[in-house]
């Protein structure tokens, strides 16, 4: 039986997990891999607090270098969060050829280009499994069990907090600020929310994701964001009674010369395997050329389910180290192509769903559909609901597929009709015709 | 770049699909892995058929072990099928320390033990992700993405002919033998259809998983095994009408000291994920006690998914030829326990449905309800229906949790019981309460 060394720094929620984690079922990990991973050394600012694990003497310390320089450290894994220390610290392993396992999605959104380019320089990898669906194994999948396919399209419900506070509002009925408040109260939103509910978080994964399937560090700019802050129960209840869910989805398409890639909240069908997507878990659905449709599902947060990837990460680091591996196939990826052409955000095709709220007079309807039509948008189903109390009429438009930059040049004509009373709502659908056959 | 030999054995539908994918995502294939895989030799009997694509001379031979043999051909990829030539030569390449890639589940079900004893002794291994669940990369997510998790449980749907055959049934209504007769004329199942019908297919899948889950060769005895034929279209009508679908299921439970396994029938929750996989699709839900519920879905067979998967494979097999590892971690995984034990059929716990055939005269309902009561089946809930035109009253129930003994003893009780006009009809009810939340 060989032993790996590892140092973690950061011992929080996630280090915690991963310190259980390897503690509960390490020697059930050695029987399968024949490698035992021991951790030598945990660096945390805080060594005061319990969080639950009783640890051997003299194992926590303040001193992260001092961990990453340890000489029975193999292994440093990084869970200490955001992009400044962190960047420090994973660079100086790196120098020092250690492999570093990291769920830090943001860090390598923004520095995955200079990082992987300096693990590759020193002989060793960076492995984020974690850093992507949390427990699901996604990474993995695409990189070795997809690895004979091109990448067609991806789909990706990548934030629990999102997903939990859409789940709630459609099920209780509640507006956004109310279930925000209350994920808060219960550590299920962090304050402040931004990262999770503004899409930022899912487009540090998207962006990840993408940069795995086409072979290029895709930067942040790429990923047109948008999240789910002050959605309206309204559009809830629309959809659902029109037999769709709204999720908020990282969307990635391989066209003709380019990539389409968007982080945006989107109708989905109820009775596709998407909309069951519900609660705090992710899902990826994954489109390859010669594999077709795949989906995995788990949950994408959490103490232990994110201590599970990172440890599979680590037993993966351990199996390069201990044969010499040095920068693996995970990095070659991501250096495929020099270069990646984006789709412009105007030139997507998408469904929309469209709420106005129209004056209650003859050819109201008649005036907005003629705007849609200068505007070579097809409609696909209207619903005119029952007059509102202050005699405004809300109409509902699911339509066909039209250019981006048809939809807004069609809403900006909308807003400024005198029978338009209330700033159009507009979303996008996506009928997953294949995935849910 | 570094080259690797490939020799093909089999040139059949999935044969075909591994050439067609290498040749058509080769150079992408080496851009990510820094691996050319080179198809050097190709074995099949029949030398005659076009299979659409274009060889290169010399290539296609009727001389499989002299593809085994020969010198440029580093990867043996066997599709011949069956269990006697195709195991001759497997261990024909083991014996040379060529590792083998295989989409043959039955082979490995029946004799895995001896060939991961031949491939450990000669240093070597075998690959085999395309044997269980077609194109999902699901062995690889089980053995290295919950590398760090004790197994709980695995639910799965494994054979997209019956998948196929399910969902027909129930969308359109139609008679089992109807549907199957249409299936095999579609080419969507074999003739004879028994191993996919009565869940020997299934099972040899089951048997792969559990072996893979707990790291003993699982032998086929220990999994209890039954299938879909006869299955009536009143059956799924009444599932439907109670919020259910009915799937045939690999079923794996982990207990204290004991392992659960099994292939039937069950209904599962239309609303829950599971009952969201339809048609020819597979789907494996894996639940870790780290990692908590996982899945994963995709197509369970056809030329290009499962070449996907077997090109994975090569891949995989390929970077352990380059870097001498020698014997992979998948088969260590194998080989953890030296036995486990099997939850005795008797004695596993479950909910049913049933359904009876009574007489319509007083009392009847009450008998039925005697007989479970005294075997200890709470009953969840009855539904009594309309009146057969001969008389007989359709009685249908659904229980709480119990022993199969009990299901057993009072369902031949009830069996011996005047008012009993017909043998009753009994199905396990797996309710998915963790994963539909």
């Amino acid at each position: 039986m060989r032993e790996i060394g590892i140092g973690v720094l950061g011992f929080g929620t996630v280090g915690a997990g991963v310190v259980e984690g390897l503690f509960k079922n390490g020697d059930l990990i050695a029987g399968r891999s024949g490698i035992f991973p021991v951790v030598k050394k945990i660096a945390d600012l805080d060594v005061q607090s319990d969080r639950g694990i009783s640890l051997p003497a003299d194992i926590l310390t303040t001193d992260a270098a001092a961990v990453i320089a340890d000489e029975e450290v193999d292994i440093v894994v990084e869970l200490v969060g955001g992009t400044a220390i962190a960047k420090d610290l994973t660079e100086l392993a790196l120098r020092l050829g250690k492999p570093v396992v990291t769920a830090n999605k943001a860090l390598l959104a923004d520095h995955g280009a200079e990082l992987y380019a300096l693990a590759d320089e020193r002989d060793t990898g960076i492995y984020y499994e974690a850093a992507v669906g949390g427990g699901i194994p996604v990474l993995r999948a695409q990189r070795e069990g997809l690895i004979g396919n091109q990448i067609e399209s991806i789909f990706g419900i990548l934030n629990g907090t999102c997903n939990y506070i859409l789940t709630r509002m459609e099920r209780e009925g509640l507006p956004f600020d109310d279930v925000l408040a209350d994920a808060q109260a219960l550590g299920y939103a962090e304050t402040p929310p931004d990262l999770d509910i503004d899409g930022i978080d899912t487009a540090h994964k998207a962006v990840l994701l993408a940069s795995m399937a086409y072979g290029a560090a895709v930067p942040m700019e790429a990923c047109p964001t948008s999240g789910i802050r002050g959605l309206s129960k309204v559009d809830i209840a629309n959809a659902d009674e029109l037999g769709y869910r709204i999720k908020l989805l990282a969307i990635i398409k391989r066209h003709a010369g380019s990539v389409e890639l968007s982080v945006e909240a989107a109708l989905v069908p109820k009775a596709a395997m998407i909309g069951s997507v519900n609660d705090s878990f992710n899902a990826v659905f994954m489109k390859g050329d010669i594999v077709d449709d795949t989906m995995y599902y788990g949950r994408g947060a959490g103490r232990l389910p994110t201590g599970s990837a990172v440890i599979s990460d680590i037993m993966e680091a351990a199996a390069d180290v201990l044969h010499e591996a040095g920068s693996p196939i995970g990095i070659t990826m991501m250096r495929e192509h020099a270069s990646l052409t984006y789709l412009s955000a105007d030139e997507v095709q998408k469904r929309c769903y469209l709420r106005l709220t129209l004056a209650d007079e003859p050819g109201a309807m008649a005036q907005v559909m003629n705007v849609l039509g200068e505007h070579s948008i097809n409609v696909a189903s209207v619903i005119q609901k029952e007059l509102h109390p202050n005699g405004a009429v809300p109409v509902v438009v699911l339509t066909e597929q039209a250019r981006e930059a048809d939809f807004c040049g069609a809403i900006e004509t909308i807003s400024s009709l005198a029978i338009c009373k209330a700033e159009p709502i507009r979303m996008r659908l996506e009928d997953f015709e294949d995935e849910s056959r």
